[in-house]
């Protein structure tokens, strides 16, 4: 299914020194052709590699940026800004090229992953929102990639609008563990806006609101028959499940029964056990509570019997590692290579390419981040997807799933593990370092 | 100021449960009053308090929540609902009672902090919602309150946006810190929403754009005088300050200087000193870079003259701490108080309060939850905010901030402090004690 874009957000979504440097740009006429790369520096402690998300975001945000009447005028009010630059404000449309690794691409630290090349007002003017998008969705699509390397083939849920940071956060997050490989999400508004198919049942405080458990059971059966999962831990878990036995020798057909607090392999047990003597051996189980990728490995390890699991706030915050190192750099400016020499945050110069090598069997061999002109063996992993402006063919979600899947089978075992994972790590190619060093000459 | 309302996010913003749970309601006739509690399970470990924030857009999304005529038209079409169901969702809307603890209080683990009575299916259809506004806000006021603390007199600005997840998420910490007793934020479109002081001058790509450093300073100044400061640690921190130095004796009134990378404490102690020598003694100088409450009690501890802090990713994610274990669960269906009792999770049944004592010097003394009819001594904090789905008067921003300062100076030097902080523990009174112990009775 196509992709609706996405709706517009204010362009004052921005940090206050994005406008007075466009608006000193403009007045001082520095107009000429500028390029951004944006990039990880390093990779959170507990990350093997990153998964890339966020550009079609990006996309929408770039097609749709303008300064509306009602944004010129509230910034006229602040007195900071003279009519001549809020007038070229006003005209201000974002004309410029993208290339990036297309979302559901792998990548590690120094890669550049997406690249703008504008007049440098307008490629200026993006940088807040353009990292705002891009961290958000590849934080949590690398949380949930190793989710789904650590899940298997066992269905994963998105669990966690509740406690996503607001309300782009959860829309985001469902969008982004489904671009990882998620199977569906709770979040219903996320089902209307991506078409990603939703999921969901009861809460405790539907067993609760009655005054016996079984009768919340089948009360529940009566009005939502189809698809039905009961929610069977909010008092005793495996005497619960003996009444969902009782209950489908009435006739209910119970699809399965979650389970949401305890000791989940212990109860998964017990409960299939309940389950397979009773009949009811299709009955699937589906776990949820504080679950993330360390967690659904242990259960596996520990042969739980768990058929799906919900995993909500810590993949939703991407809990122990809520943010990316990620930066959009100048790196060329009016046709001259840039480079930022902050001490511990210095940038590698010019126009960028990663070349992606593969060994026999498609994993991955080695990384090289190199000039964009040079002709180093390997996959180019940037590719055009916006030109004067325009965004060129968005790949459908499902093309992007498809792409995730093989791009996680391409990675190294150091990269995939979820303990102790340990990334790859870009060469630099000879051009590049050799350009650096010109740079800093230049640059004294 | 007056704070205006949120604008509305769709109600298909929840949990797909939400919504059959509440259609179960109608069906099956279940809809006597609910009272239903927010509260946090247990407190993040690094923090020693937790600042009550983001009540008003919870008010605001009551007081908007309606299903419209599209929302309704895509839930009838996934085949999930029937046409009753869907004519009950049309003209539901939210007509319950809401008391809180006001915005910019402090509190504790398992004291309630919002408490909704309404109709079964209206306290039932908001939960999603109401916890994903509540656990944003109250998790970064609750870490913006810790630099306020650490940072003592020295002015804090928010510099998260690009970093926080999302555009919601991006704007409410913006409010959230500036609750917390933040002075600006950089992201102008706070400033515009919630009438927040905004700031920002120039970043590293005004310089690198330039061939020269000082012709970059130049040049700002000249487009934006007033107000001026200038980014110093693009290329050489010291030697840049020099160039200050000389833009002053040539007339320019350069405000402050800002730091960005480096040891900061000792190039700030530098800075001052070239600054201070060259007759820029009023110059002040502004930090910034993974900063967060650690890092501001470090730098003050080392007595670096630093006259305002910058504090971005950290504090928009709450990088420590990027979630509550906050909840909103039944605690009375119909007249009888109900408890969850799944293992690790087990709920206080019940319409509670929290009475708080002070000492003399108005210092929290202890917090006691009890029975809302109890007669405990202390003040009570949860007021009425919302009667018949019509918000109480709200306070403005500056109201919240002063309660702030008020409650941040009454807490205890245990709760207070930044390194190993340990919270207070809320007792239980006797009479709930009392009714969890018969509703277990209850409900075997």
């Amino acid at each position: 299914m196509k992709e609706p874009s996405t709706p517009p957000v204010t362009v004052l979504l921005t940090d206050l020194y994005q406008l007075t440097m466009v608006t000193a740009y403009h007045e001082l006429g520095m107009e000429q052709p500028a390029v951004f790369e944006f990039f990880v520096r390093s990779l959170p402690a507990g990350r093997g590699f990153l998964l890339a998300a966020g550009l079609r975001q990006v996309l929408d945000y770039l097609e749709g940026l303008c300064f509306e009447p009602a944004d010129l005028e509230w910034l006229g009010q602040t007195g900071r800004f003279k009519p001549d630059a809020l007038r070229r404000l006003s005209a201000m449309r974002f004309s410029g090229d993208v290339d990036a690794m297309p979302e559901g691409t792998v990548f590690f630290a120094n890669e550049p992953v997406l690249r703008v090349t504008a007049p440098l007002p307008e490629a200026q003017l993006v940088e807040s929102r353009v990292i705002n998008l891009l961290n958000l969705q590849t934080t949590i699509a690398s949380k949930a990639a190793r989710c789904r390397l650590a899940a298997v083939d066992r269905k994963l849920v998105d669990f966690g609008m509740r406690r996503a940071h607001g309300a782009e956060a959860a829309l985001l997050a469902a969008r982004a563990c489904y671009v990882a490989g998620f199977d569906a999400t709770a979040t219903v508004e996320a089902g209307r806006r991506f078409g990603i198919p939703i999921t969901g049942t009861m809460a405790h405080s539907f067993i609760q609101a009655h005054d016996d458990e079984t009768g919340a059971f089948r009360d529940f059966a009566r009005v939502h028959p189809r698809g039905l999962t009961i929610l069977i831990d909010t008092y005793d878990t495996v005497r619960a499940a003996r009444a969902v036995v009782d209950l489908a020798r009435q006739g209910l057909t119970v699809e399965a029964v979650r389970l949401d607090s305890g000791d989940l392999a212990t109860l998964a047990r017990e409960v299939r056990a309940v389950l397979d003597a009773g009949g009811c051996g299709r009955t699937r189980i589906v776990c949820s509570g504080n679950l993330d990728e360390e967690a659904i490995t242990g259960l596996l390890a520990a042969g739980a019997p768990i058929d799906s699991f919900g995993v909500g706030t810590r993949l939703d915050v991407s809990a122990d590692a809520p943010y990316l190192d990620c930066v959009y750099k100048l790196q060329e400016y009016a046709g001259r290579p840039r480079r930022k020499r902050s001490s511990g945050k210095a940038t590698w110069p010019g126009r960028k390419q990663v070349f992606r090598e593969s060994d026999v069997n498609g994993c991955i061999a080695g990384d090289v981040v190199g000039l964009l002109e040079e002709k180093l063996p390997g996959r180019a992993l940037l590719q055009p997807v916006m030109r004067g402006g325009r965004a060129l063919e968005h790949p459908s979600l499902d093309e992007i799933r498809a792409r995730t899947r093989r791009e996680l089978n391409s990675l190294p075992a150091a990269c995939r593990r979820i303990e102790g994972p340990v990334p790859l790590e870009a060469s630099i190619s000879t051009a590049l370092r050799e350009l650096a060093a010109r740079v800093d000459r230049e640059f004294p």
